[in-house]
């Protein structure tokens, strides 16, 4: 598993994927109606945003991400620290490895010390709590970082994908709620690059969850990743196929909005940019993630993870200004053209 | 006749005619909702399908085709073995060089030997059946394989183009309710990549056929082919012009299933993938063909054609998991983004 | 003028103009439903075609072309060769030069001589019948080759991009009301490349004009060719941001056709082969008019002239086979997609 | 700051942009329904435009434009004198400089005196008359160049992508509504790339603004400019984001014409031609305004300008012609095509 981990890491980073990648987030169809008279000031602009009891300085969420054992302590820690420093939300990647002993993977109490203040999110998989994981792993997981809330992630695709992948999905909806009941942090739910759809998010808001991470198409593609560390041709060709496959961001957040009204919706999948960060909010989500783009920040350094969330504040303050929103929620209001 | 044929095989096989291609089969432009919480154990997935009375193991029918002597043979053995071994319907090339006793084209009681099990079809062209043949050579092409059913392929635009081509045509209905009348075994009517419309589709069903493989544009043009056999200046003209002529695959199915609610419908023309296969069965048809997409595999070996079938199966059943549909009938209500 | 003359065929021949086209005709967004069952023989199809009062053995017009003097009656000569064989309608280019007697442009009773059962039309310019000549140059024009009707071009854009154009127009539907009156044979109407718009049609026909050729945008482009001609920087950038400009022949048949039930339209302006002119004439069209797609023929011989009318009526004859229509007119049942 | 503009001017002058713009005007999307019967003499149509008082000889505006010193004196030089030649409209670039007392940008009253009977426009910038100027300045900008009416711009996306940008607008409206009541000439508002919206446009005119100029998306680009000039990485990352913001100008044509049918509305943002300005007007505008066109002939001479400005009108004339416009005001009449 680990060594997985490790190639997942590789083949994003190289950027192998992007030929494979036809998808797209739906957010180069819409663009905001300009005002050119904003009656603002740009330094009155507030990006502060509630976020599990806590105020982000932005409306950023640092979403999940698994490394190889080398790596990903050096991730995790360049992560926490910027996360820390700026304000931002930090979800850590799948916990599976350190729940199973065969290492921590940089996901320990160390984080919740780097990262004192901010919002920080435990993550197990979903076909992991159906077929391994009671309640006593949750608790393990949410412990082990003195997690904020624990994000259950949907990957149904990249599973069946995978050779070594878990095939059974049957209960995971039952078990879910059985964490919602019993645990004493908030749980989020969130696909990996396939999108959250109106029915599901519907389940899942009347299964008591009460944030929903849509993470969409149009950005990383689980088909692609696995197409490309494929053994067979078999593999290879089963996988590419699907290289595509998935609810186009933009969509998502629009149906996923629109299905449950009073949840929180993290909007993310393929956002680039601060002002796809505006889009994202202006469709409905409350805050915005991002995995693949923050990557190669993670790798360098915390400075580097710095520098990119400085620039999307920017971006995004630009497009608040511009649709003359002093802050974030009232994108919501600003008028969209589609192109 | 069979030099002919043996043309086709080869510009099939060496792809010259993607050149002249422009036509799309419909299904680029469709997706599925993506379902993230299937609900479901992958391994249940059961793509076990009702045909001919007998029961397939995927929804799968190898579209007729027809080769010179020499290779017919070898290529019809490759398929009978692999069909068997899957459990896929079968469907041999036209007949007409059989019945003329100038060779047998690889079509004999020696198919039916090597594939017990199968649904096996014969298979006769309309215009045929209009001007040289009647009841007698229609019950010798399904006893020459003991088949299952009798395909009638309908291909005038083939025909026209053709400088040796049939070009008498009515009385092709008429012909075709007389075989329905007196054959033991059921018939299906076809086209081999222009599509049946919906009012064709009506005016069969009314004459009492109940099978309807719809062959639609988007995948082998006929007319490309001929353009590229052409000998003269004129015939390479009038053919390349009509290269993309034709109902494209998805719009086809779709009306054809409308206009004939309760036909068993084949879906085929350019099916590619897997995941073209699910997005068929979702617009409407009970199973799905494929021609020029088996052919690579046919000339090589049974092993080549089993390892296509089986990464066809396993992208229809990923289709089928990640829209939690435990088989391809559910696909039918299953959700639809237009792109 | 005739220098002219001379630069727009050499300008045409070269295809120096393609770069500067953008324009389309319409026709490459529509198709026939195919049908599979035309019940119908190919040798049946009918193409026959009356106008003027004659039977053309194919809707076809050859529209009119002028060139400078040396090459203008070899190139009359190939077509109305070619017409007579084939059975088609000719129309002769601007007879101005001939009319103001510096010489015959090839546009002689020669023509009748060559071509005595077909229709023969010949051809003044809008813009002359308002300034510069009356009745008798038309009953001269009609009677300089034994005219079965009088063809008006109207071509305003051409001329005011020429620096000797004409550019006096108002009185043009006076001029062509009182040709409709006097003159012995009808009078037909036509563009040269921009297009016949339904509120022109309705006027025109309110004049009394029963025969209408569209001549829409998608094909040769006069603006385009004064900007290759253009010996000022001046001239060459009024001309180029013309080059496209123009109602697409496609949708100019339609209007027409829906603004003047009751006319003799022709469809021309860019139809390439014979399936555009199917298209045109399910769309509306009664017969279908070619000038640049015929010129190279008529540069090399009477052969190559009737080798492209040959490739035309097959490509057209199959287009009605593979909709199940019987004669051209039946086209106009046909069903359409659109692409 | 003089540094500043003169790096403006070089961006521009060296298509460098162009690389960054994506954002198209909207114009290439619609096009006229040519009138093949204009009944009019292309020397009847009469381009006259009345504004502020006087009457142009055709509706062309040269719009604001600033240089550094060196240039700007030459730049606005040509400029003038062709404007006086061809009677046109002239705007003078910001005249900020010329306030501040640290060089006069060429816009001096030597401007009026080689101008003598054209409408010259002054021009501030919206976040100066917040900030830093109050009635006294504005008159003396009027005064300065003896203008016949002041420019107010709206450039808020510019200001907060220069690092020294102005980012304070709150109470932009109540200042220019001061202005409004104060000045003795009228206020013309405008943007400067990003265009104006229906809900400012009323906001404007319930403020009194009689005078609008759209100068919307789909020409230059400040984003993009900034972007090239920008120091760092966070300034040009910032800024490239937003190279393609703003509302296409014939969308804010439309939507501003619709919004506030009684004012002067000038169509400008990417004209490039005499058929674009024709759809301008055909949209909506009763001018139309050109900086980056005529740029390269303001740095050349007096002649490039003027021939500049005759290729215009010509193209102007041409569309009025082929539209059977006596007049602009006419084309509000043209029938359009949506491409
Ligand atoms: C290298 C990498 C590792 C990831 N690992 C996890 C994980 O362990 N758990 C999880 O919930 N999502 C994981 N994801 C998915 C992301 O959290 C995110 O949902 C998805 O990549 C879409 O966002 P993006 O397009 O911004 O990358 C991973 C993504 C990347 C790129
Ligand atoms: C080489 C070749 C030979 C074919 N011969 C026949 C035939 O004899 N009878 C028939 O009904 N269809 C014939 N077809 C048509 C196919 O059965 C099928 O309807 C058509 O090719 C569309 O499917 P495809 O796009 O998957 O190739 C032939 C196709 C190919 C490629
Ligand atoms: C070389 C050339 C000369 C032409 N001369 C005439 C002419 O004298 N009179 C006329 O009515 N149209 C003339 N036309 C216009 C054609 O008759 C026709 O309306 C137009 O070219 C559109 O058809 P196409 O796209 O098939 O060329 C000429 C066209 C060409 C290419
Ligand atoms: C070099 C340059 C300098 C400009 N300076 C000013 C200025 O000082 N004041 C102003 O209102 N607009 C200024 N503009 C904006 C233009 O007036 C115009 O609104 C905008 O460029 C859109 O028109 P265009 O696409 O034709 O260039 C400038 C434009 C350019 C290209």
């Amino acid at each position: 598993m680990l060594d997985r981990k490790d190639q997942h890491l590789d083949i994003v980073l190289d950027g192998r994927t992007a030929r494979y990648r036809q998808a797209e987030t739906g957010f180069e169809a819409i663009a905001f109606e300009h005002c050119a008279l904003p009656e603002l000031d740009f330094d009155e602009i507030d990006l502060a945003t509630p976020f599990l009891g806590r105020t982000l300085q932005a409306p950023f969420l640092i979403s999940s991400m698994t490394g190889g054992p080398q790596r990903a302590a050096a991730i995790n820690r360049h992560l926490a620290e910027a996360a820390e420093a700026l304000g931002l939300a930090l979800a850590v990647g799948s916990q599976r490895v350190a729940l199973s002993g065969s290492g921590d993977g940089g996901v320990t109490r160390e984080l919740r010390r780097l990262a004192p203040t901010i919002p920080l999110l435990a993550n197990l998989g979903g076909a992991q709590i159906v077929a391994e994981y009671g309640l006593d792993e949750a608790r393990r997981a949410v412990e082990m970082i003195d997690a904020n809330a624990l994000i259950i992630h949907l990957n149904p695709l990249q599973e069946i994908l995978q050779p070594e992948g878990d095939r059974r999905w049957r209960g995971a909806l039952a078990a879910i709620e059985r964490l919602v009941t019993a645990l004493d942090v908030p749980i989020v739910v969130k696909e990996v690059g396939c999108g959250l759809s109106a029915p599901v998010a519907r389940r899942l808001s009347e299964a008591g969850v009460g944030i929903l991470d849509v993470a969409g198409a149009g950005g990383t593609s689980w088909a692609a990743i696995e197409g490309e560390r494929a053994e067979t041709e078999h593999q290879r060709r089963v996988a590419a196929v699907f290289s595509d496959w998935g609810i186009p961001t933009a969509m998502a957040i629009r149906a996923v909005r629109e299905a449950v009204p009073g949840a929180v919706v993290i909007g993310s999948g393929g956002v680039r940019t601060g002002l796809d960060a505006a889009k994202a909010i202006a469709l409905g989500a409350d805050l915005v993630g991002q995995a693949a783009a923050v990557l190669d920040g993670a790798v360098a350094s915390t400075e580097a993870v710095m520098a990119h969330f400085r620039i999307m504040e920017d971006q995004l303050r630009a497009a608040c200004f511009c649709t003359a929103s002093p802050n974030p929620a009232a994108l919501r209001q600003a008028r969209l053209l589609v192109c």
